[in-house]
């Protein structure tokens, strides 16, 4: 125990339903990054945080970029510098007929497994953000001030390629970068079990559109004789895949090692439940490549998905149209040895191969990310182990994330900087779909965990 | 000449600019029949034609269905008894900004072709059922009566399936059952040259979604474990066609035999410019199966074409997002020899036979109309050659067509009834496409051409 955090954690006990409060107010902002509709909404979520950041007595600021802006902060006083990273933007919330309740308006909602926190961004990324924010007030308020260096780093563009965020960092250098990263955007393993991320996928992003004749034309009248978009899309996106559930793309694979056998055996204990996993929502057989376990298919296997398609006629009732276009937005999730710039390549070349006469491809990329793997030998990373698993029932593992946290390679590749991936979301937090929630349990029990982990690292 | 027809056709050309007054009319109402949002004007356009056949002396009403209203209407006299079939629904008018005006505003137009009628339902099919009710009119006008018995049958579902026709066909079989029907919803062979078209493709429409997991889900979190119903529906059509063109659907081409070789010498004989055909929508390759001509593909053979797709995100931007359902609008266009209800039924097996675990098929029907083949050994035909031939530069033809006009296969099986299908749209009209027009040339000698063809069947 220490005399420095009990009453941190105290406060932070005492003072949760105004901690609450400003997480709703947070809420509220429709800060959709990818519709250029919301621009001005990312813009006032940033405001919001820069001044609630200034309320720290942080110095603070929202700070433009040719996209939305990033929110920027410094305090704090120590011997180590470590920055705090959240994003401020959310997912779009179509379709909005699956949602019980107005996304933006958010609710605290009683549910079998506890109450939690509805609406848009609870978990990702708005309520993971604000539980290292309510750490660090809480700290101030009894403190005085933190016992670490601490800049806040807040983007508003990871749901929509963080087109700013490269040329962001090489501007601001000397200024962000720290002794470590922490990014609050992760999961727990389980209910009971924190986790500190330490290898996540990268992320290419491709949108292709395929056209035809110069106009939509009559099925009857050109069926047999034109080129049909959407059967050529297809049989693109049918090929994208073999058999074996293998993604085709040529020199995909190159540089994709198998796991080490203690990572694997450390995987293994954790007693995943791959059938409550599936069986969670609605599916019962992994669908991913033959003779790879659930584990390694999300956590260190590359794959690729359709993450949308459309063509022709989707209305009511039935349209016999030959459509001239159909497009897809297509994304490759890479592990650790593949180069995102190349698999974008490779990607256009083979769907270039493929095309039929008289048809072409535009292509469209949505961010290039590499893989990144973590130096957990930084004793940072046991330090923070270790007050992860004071704070929860089971201790705390190293675990992988089938998610792209893009961030982390950047400020790898770009400040030289490690990150320490720790968060609080559950698996059926519906983060990116209808009904996303955050449990007030995370929430509460995120902000102790920043309060034990700035302490751990503060030494 | 005819000197019952000519001053007939004179009252014609000296009242074009009323019964162009009257088509611009008939063009602003928004009937869109699958679009259940357009029902009322639906029946709007149904209770406009019924006035117009009364004020024709014709005993008329819009008659109600469970969808839209029939419009029936009975008048003349005399020794033989013609139905004649035109359809005053219209096709959706997206994508609403390819329109260069509004699609409901119609106008004449100046280009360099010639003047055109500019709007949704110009020339499919308002336009062309006009030229028929023009044509009684003055011959009403000149002659007191038609020297025919006439019964006028105006459908409002044609566009959407026709769920109500068969149905009304047999609640009605003794009112509509006559010695000929008369078809107006086909088109010139060229610019000069009038067609009869004797054989028509069936249509056989399914609407088939995808289902995997119970909500949308996250691509990183679930990519590699589970089921994307994208990609299964992009197999599913990548497999409708092998390699060769040909549909992959069981049984398929059960029945359907090559073009006799008098009908092949004939088309042979029409110079079709398959070139210009192809060139005049910015293509240039056949697209069908390898070996036959376009001609043959247009006409005669059998397709598969996927009109719609849609699934996962197609928003700005990108959203990674595993889809929890994707759907397709697919059609058969079918020839003569094969059977609606069995392709539907294999088509499904075929779907089901490919759905990976996990995945389920739902199917709508959306019409399912065989195929049919005229019988031109009946005098009227050669009667209705000659009296089209008279009206226009060069001799009329027996033709085919891609498109599918199942009523005429209904007339067939219904009423025992067979149909002359005649009709004097172009190519380049723009049905179901935006900018939809009828050239005022084919409106002015449409309207003359019926003229004849009265004059021609009432001997």
């Amino acid at each position: 125990m220490s005399s420095r955090l009990d009453p941190v954690l105290a406060r932070l006990d005492a003072t949760g339903d105004a901690a609450l409060g400003r997480l709703f107010d947070l809420l509220r902002i429709p800060s959709i990054s990818t519709d250029p509709a919301h621009a001005g909404d990312c813009a006032r979520a940033a405001d919001w945080l820069a001044r609630d950041i200034m309320s720290l007595g942080f110095e603070a600021a929202a700070r433009p970029t040719p996209g939305h802006p990033m929110v920027v902060g410094h305090g704090g006083e120590g011997a180590r510098h470590v920055l705090f990273y959240g994003h401020y933007d959310v997912q779009p919330v179509d379709p909005l007929s699956l949602w019980h309740r107005d996304p933006f308006d958010p609710a605290l909602e009683d549910t079998p497994a506890g109450k939690v926190i509805r609406g848009r961004g609870a978990s990702d990324d708005k309520g993971q953000l604000m539980t290292f924010l309510e750490a660090a007030r809480a700290w101030i308020a009894v403190h005085g001030a933190l016992p670490l260096r601490v800049t806040i780093f807040l983007e508003g563009e990871e749901e929509s390629g963080s087109p700013s965020l490269v040329p962001f960092l090489r501007e601001n250098r000397d200024e962000l970068t720290a002794d470590l990263a922490l990014i609050c955007d992760t999961g727990l393993f389980d209910r009971d079990t924190p986790a500190i991320t330490t290898m996540l996928r990268g992320l290419v992003g491709e949108e292709v559109t395929i056209r035809a004749a110069s106009r939509d034309l009559h099925s009857g009248m050109y069926g047999g004789a034109a080129q049909n978009p959407v059967r050529v899309l297809a049989r693109i996106i049918a090929a994208l895949h073999d058999d074996e559930g293998r993604v085709t793309v040529p020199g995909f694979y190159d540089g994709v090692e198998e796991l080490p056998d203690a990572i694997a055996a450390q995987w293994q204990g954790l007693g995943f439940d791959a059938e409550g996993f599936l069986g969670e929502v609605g599916l019962s057989v992994p669908a991913g490549e033959a003779g790879r376990s659930v584990l390694e298919s999300i956590w260190s296997r590359p794959t690729c998905e359709a993450n949308g398609i459309t063509g022709g006629y989707a209305g009511a009732g039935f349209k016999t149209v030959l459509p001239a276009e159909a497009a897809a937005k297509i994304s490759f999730r890479l592990v650790a040895g593949q180069d995102p710039l190349k698999i974008r390549e490779n990607f256009r070349a083979m769907v270039r191969a493929m095309l039929p006469a008289d048809c072409t491809a535009e292509f469209a990329g949505h961010g290039a990310a590499p893989a990144s793997v973590m130096a957990v030998d930084d004793p940072a990373f046991e330090a923070a182990r270790t007050a992860l698993s004071a704070e929860w029932p089971r201790p705390a593992a190293f675990t992988g994330s089938g998610g792209s946290i893009p961030v982390a390679g950047y400020f790898k590749t770009e400040l030289g900087m490690d990150s320490l991936l720790a968060g609080f979301a559950l698996d059926d937090d519906m983060i990116h779909s209808p009904n996303e929630k955050y449990d007030l349990r995370s929430f509460r029990k995120g902000m102790r965990s920043w309060a034990r982990i700035i302490d751990a690292l503060a030494g």
